[in-house]
């Protein structure tokens, strides 16, 4: 007999990059983008609070290659080389002032997208070339399902 | 004169995976962990809405090498290449229901967690390799800021 439908996923609790350089993103996230500090394991992770969601930081060079346990149970590996993408939502009025601040942090804008519906975003790297993005949340308000 | 600080970041919007494979991309997060799919484009991505947050699903042979623009502003390269990592909030009632839904899916579950603050989360692979979690949330809840 087929299992019945279970109820829909509709939370992201856990968006992941990779970075070598745990305390240079420890800097920039928390020290600059001013996201709270949740927990943080040197050489392996940092962790920040941001809203409903965590943001994690692993370095790639532990998590994809030591296998970690909790009360026995397998933490699975995982781990990526390359630039990945987050995006936070700014709305439009906070956007200006993200931008003098990371203008003021030193950290070069390297694109600002003003999209089709009017809905703009800021691009910019993180130390380990991760591009990050602030972007005003009604670019996928409008989008249809 | 320092800029005023900007408002605090109290969201993720997008969070991302890579997959070469976008088609099945689109069978395990549509069909099988059932987001609604918000928009594809062939051989660079497939998008997915969860709830107030967007899970993007990049191809990086095409998003770490080919520029795009929107309006004329550049849409910067990023592209990563190996395990990624995703969390989904579920409570303690549907983790068992998803538990099912998943063996009925021969989606092989490569880890079960218990949290040393009693939280669980299931753990398992997209088909590019992509480590995905449902987890509940008191996992976070609990930790100190």
């Amino acid at each position: 007999m087929p299992a019945p439908t279970p109820p829909p996923i509709s939370r992201v609790i856990e968006t992941c990059l990779y970075a070598e350089d745990l305390d240079a993103a420890e800097r920039f996230y928390h020290d600059i983008l001013r996201l709270p500090l949740a927990a943080r394991e040197a050489g392996r992770h940092v962790f920040f609070r941001c809203g409903e969601c965590m943001l994690l930081i692993f370095n790639p060079r532990s998590t994809a290659r030591e296998e970690t346990h909790v009360g026995g149970d397998l933490i699975p590996l995982h781990g990526a080389l390359g630039a990945g993408h987050v995006a936070f939502a700014v709305t439009r009025e906070a956007l200006p002032r993200w931008q003098a601040h990371l203008r003021q942090a030193q950290i070069p804008i390297e694109s600002h997208v003003t999209w089709p519906n009017g809905a703009e975003s800021l691009y910019f790297r993180d130390p380990a070339g991760n591009s990050v993005e602030l972007v005003m949340p009604e670019l996928w308000r409008d989008l249809a399902d």
